[in-house]
């Protein structure tokens, strides 16, 4: 290859040098070996364009090894997005654009990585993303959808369980339009990886039905580099890993130990590497005019080829006008106009059904309004009741078994990756409505991926069914108690517990109708009453009064199951001479963002709240004064009995109610939403 | 194979179809599919005494695929554990021994399985820790130690990047004592294996390191399920899977579908297979004579080897009077005496330093003292500092890098595995304690595994460090903000955030003492100041005043890295007329366990409590009135601008304490520690 190639390398490998040493934070090491393999996909490969972000049809690049975040930046910087050389001086400070590992807001980020193993997950949700938006979209003649989703990945996240589970899915799907670049560069913080690392990572991968290839000197033979990619375009029913040995840290003094993996580099090794570039070593963060012309030309192929996609898209306007609104209303990020009146609506004549059937009869109203919704289960398919009837599987169709038009996703038991997966199909863009289900209580295997999903503000839906000891004899194993805690306690996130069909349908419209809040829909096992009161417009607040009464002095909130339990439970207080209201608090973060003349009016001063929820009562303080719940893991036995045994009776309720009224009676009790600051 | 192997084979069909048709719930085909292996395993070959269950050197058995519990309880039945007929008839019952998924309070159980790839990440730390111990403690002619881990695992377990995690460490530690059996029945719930798990496990099991042999009819060749096993048990050097092809649902009507996965055979289709097999189709729950006669030889068997190892473990107390000693203490789950007045102690006149480096000393003074002390981290040791100095890795020995008497572990960047894989550990008796490292942050990573450590109370330590923005620069991916209230909500979990080097030494002295409860010890990555008024004993008590005044109007309570702030700023307040007091709280479950006197003289009516937390508020409803913390995702920058950015100062802690003394003023106060019930 030419001069120019070498030159531009070594200036991206010491512009990241800069950039770490500047901030006296960060990791500089991962960024000089990747920086062949970066210039030469950025240059040649990668199709982008920066003045385009959102361009549908372009390349994704995703950095799962996301500490390397500084090669991002200068890449950024040199292929024309909007990071200048002053925001690589600010790497890593307050407010900047540069922070410490790559975040979704700046510009040309795809995905927000760090966490290990996750980028390389949500790479296999961005190939699938495109594999199903081209199989729905492209014409003959109107390749509309084409684009190449890269990785980078390092041996980190190739331990991480989430990153297997994602590979081996890419490989059962035939994923060729993914191609993951692994650093093989043998350095991990303890060491060197054969400490804790000797498996034959491409073995593992080829076990998986990737195509491995290698390329053994990544540091200097950028053909090889070149021509890997290239093959690796090729591979059209195969992922391709293109396993590149590198040397960590190259050129430095300490290159190939883990002494450049997270520290900056020492001034004098600075220096000394400059000297060996060629480049002046007083002068920081300058990249020569010939390498910026260099890459100027290729921006302007990036333009260009955007260009030619609208030619190509304005004729397929033409020729297939109702698909072509379609893809512009998604890339709009706009639902079809009324589709939330297909939601079903239930009075409380119609029979008690189980909240995962209701949830069930959602999709299925949905799927054709929505060709965005795509959707599956973590091998739970027919307990979680995800697959709307006659649905087509997302697989190679090849197989037999579906194609790549289908919207539903075999995960198999593959919880973790399963949440990372969603997060790249939400971040491909078109609107990506994709929801996953499982158990609630084995949401948190994925809890990883669901704090990225809400970190990114990635709309992910997870279909929780089986969401408390409701589910009975599979036992403490399988039920939930601190789940609905944990994901309460995540900002940006949504965690909704239907207690009816109208809450259901409430759930989904608002999870649907976001583009930036992720949720979790607990949902029963067993049947559930229509309740009285109930409405869609009145759960879609969060919480609402769903059973009031005059002068009411007790309040009883409760959720999901427990609030029929709640009505009835306050139907025999209110004979009993203590009028009790009911409200039903569907999900904390939706109500919390109403006005708080809503709230307050709500949960009022002067009304002691008791909480009802048949699981930990840690946080339910933020709204009752005393908390009815299952501060212990719940027993194997069929349901009816469990809920016997931990006192979510109408007796029980009643017997602790009176007791609250009683303990309130004189005393002044406050809103808990009320606070002096 | 003699006629009673087969007929011992379909009782065990038979019993374990009885079993879920009578609990009307549950999974028989699996242990269907999987009956001749546990035949041959426990018949010829788990070295196992149901009359001492804690027989250190028994064979452990681990079922990962634990919804085949029915097949476990029925072999523990014939084995001569205490489950009888009547508790098998209690399956999924109400206070039965006989839960839904195998929990270890049952005899014989060793963990608690059920959640997929937990168990067989287990077997991988039960096996570690009889290498450990056999390294520790055996001496020529003394093989005090020798058992093998058996696990038996099918494609759910294999689908989970848990177990990914653990199987690629077992071979990288080369586990020769390792023989896990993988149930290949190409049935997972969504129905064929092939819609989702197309991988070639084989061969990815050998990328790891394992040997890999293939019983292709693990339906009826007994012959090659026996040769597999004597084959595994020569492998010295690598863990072994037998993959074992067989027919889900053996005999059923529905066999080798998913119909028999998850729900007990209908009567039609029991009546058959009882007549196919030469048994009585109006009777349940029978085993005929010589099945029982061929059972009570192989128990006899195993109290003989039980006894043999007793007479070998009375000769080797009087050669090695010291270690049998030490190893009667261990099995008694006793420290040595006065092993925590190693634990150091601090005045305000010591250094301030980061709680990470003051658990690093903890450490390096109580290895010598506890040899049952046994750690690592995920990949993070220079940051975790989890190593002791001269620490030995746990290493296969002929690799040069440690050897198995090593308890450094090197886990790799495997939380989740990490997690799993200590609770195996602390399974494995001898009253191990188990430490892991990684940022809290990625403590969440492996809640599947915490969640099973506070289920089955293996009390095993993370050292979770960076616990909050105070790492800075890596910014919100790995900043926790729901961290602590996601574990506080887990039963039986400790979680502990020590505010200096007095409640190090706390935390460590309750969390090794524990044995039955797990803990998170939350540590900073930046220096914290020594306290005036921290003591051991004081913060053992989990919450404790340490700073007060004449007349406290106020209280801030804080943990960690707050409480020197909450003293700051309540001096501060004193001095400007609200005299206020300063609680630290350094574990919430240690707290609540004290008495209710203590607690309320803590936290009395009549004073406002303000918490002070540098991340989500939830859950501290619980103590305080109003709350300062930080409800929203980090940022990357330096740590010092991160607290100021989020009001994490002297100045806002006193505007706001101010407000709240304000607020309160001629309101009632009542402590948050009452409630009516």
């Amino acid at each position: 290859m030419s001069d120019i190639t070498t030159k531009a390398i070594n200036s991206i490998r010491v512009l990241a040098v800069d950039t770490v040493a500047k901030a006296n934070s960060g990791h500089p090491g991962a960024p000089m070996g990747m920086a062949p393999a970066a210039h030469i996909l950025f240059s040649k490969f990668l199709k982008t364009n920066p003045k385009n972000p959102q361009w549908i049809n372009r390349d994704r690049f995703i950095l799962s090894n996301g500490h390397a975040v500084a090669l991002l930046y200068v890449m950024l910087h040199l292929i024309g997005y909007d990071i200048s050389i002053d925001d690589l001086k600010q790497f890593r400070q307050l407010n900047s654009k540069t922070p410490g590992h790559p975040e979704s807001e700046t510009p040309g980020i795809d995905v927000t990585t760090g966490p290990l193993g996750q980028g390389i997950s949500n790479a296999v949700g961005l190939a699938i993303a495109q594999a199903n938006f081209a199989a729905t979209y492209n014409k003959p003649n109107y390749e509309i959808s084409n684009n190449y989703t890269y990785t980078f990945f390092g041996d980190g996240c190739m331990m991480e369980g989430v990153a297997s589970e994602a590979c081996s899915l890419a490989g059962h799907l035939q994923l060729g339009n993914l191609i993951a670049f692994y650093d093989d560069n043998k350095i991990s913080i303890d060491g060197a990886t054969n400490m804790a690392f000797t498996e034959d990572v491409s073995k593992r991968l080829e076990s998986y039905g990737w195509e491995v290839l290698h390329v053994s000197n990544a540091d200097t033979d950028y053909s090889a580099l070149s021509n890997a990619i290239e093959k690796a375009k090729l591979s059209k029913d195969k992922p391709t890993c293109i396993k590149m040995t590198t040397t960590i840290g190259y050129g430095s003094l300490n290159q190939g130990t883990s002494g450049v993996h997270g520290s900056p580099l020492k001034p004098d090794d600075i220096k000394q590497l400059k000297e060996k570039f060629g480049m002046d070593p007083n002068q920081s963060f300058t990249v020569s005019q010939d390498v910026y012309d260099y890459y100027s030309k290729i921006i302007s192929q990036g333009e260009e080829e955007n260009n030619k996609w609208n030619e190509l898209f304005d004729a397929y306007s033409q020729e297939y006008p109702e698909e072509a609104m379609e893809i512009k209303r998604r890339c709009d990020y706009k639902l079809p106009s009324n589709w939330e009146k297909l939601l079903p609506i239930y009075t409380s004549n119609d029979k008690p059904l189980a909240s995962r059937k209701m949830s069930e009869i959602v999709l299925g109203k949905l799927e054709q309004a929505l060709p965005e919704l795509i959707g599956g289960s973590a091998d739970l398919t027919p307990s979680n009741l995800t697959r709307w009837t006659d649905a087509i599987d997302f697989q190679p169709p090849q197989t037999g078994l579906g194609n790549y038009k289908g919207r539903y996703i075999r995960y198999g038991v593959r919880e973790h990756g399963m949440g990372a997966i969603m997060n790249g199909i939400a971040a491909y863009g078109a609107n990506y409505k994709t929801y996953g289900g499982t158990f609630l209580n084995f949401v948190s295997y994925a809890a990883g991926a669901v704090r990225l999903s809400a970190l990114s503000g990635h709309p992910v839906i997870w279909v929780a069914t089986h969401d408390s000891i409701g589910l009975g004899e599979d036992g403490p194993t399988h039920q939930p108690i601190e789940t609905l805690a944990h994901f309460r306690s995540i900002p940006n996130l949504m965690v909704w517990r239907p207690a009816d069909g109208n809450e259901v349908s409430a759930a989904y419209k608002v999870s649907l109708e976001s583009i930036e809040t992720p949720s979790i829909i607990a949902l029963t096992r067993q049947n559930l009453p229509q309740l009285e009161n109930s409405s869609i417009e009145k759960a879609s607040k969060g919480g609402y009064i769903v059973y009031d009464v005059q002068d009411a002095r007790l309040i009883l909130v409760a959720t999901g199951s427990e609030v029929s339990l709640a009505i009835d439970s306050a139907k025999k207080l209110t004979e009993q001479g203590v009028p009790t209201r009911v409200v039903s608090l569907p999900d904390f973060l939706t109500f919390d963002k109403q006005s708080y003349d809503y709230r307050k009016s709500i949960f009022p001063d002067g009304l002691p709240v008791i909480s009802i929820e048949v699981m930990t009562t840690f946080g339910w303080g933020k709204y009752s004064h005393a908390h009815i719940g299952l501060d212990r893991f719940g027993a194997s036995a069929p349901a009816g009995e469990l809920f016997q045994k931990f006192g979510f009776t109408v007796d029980n309720v009643v017997e602790k109610a009176i007791k609250t009224d009683e303990y309130y009676k004189g005393k002044e009790v406050l809103s808990r939403l009320d606070s002096p600051f």
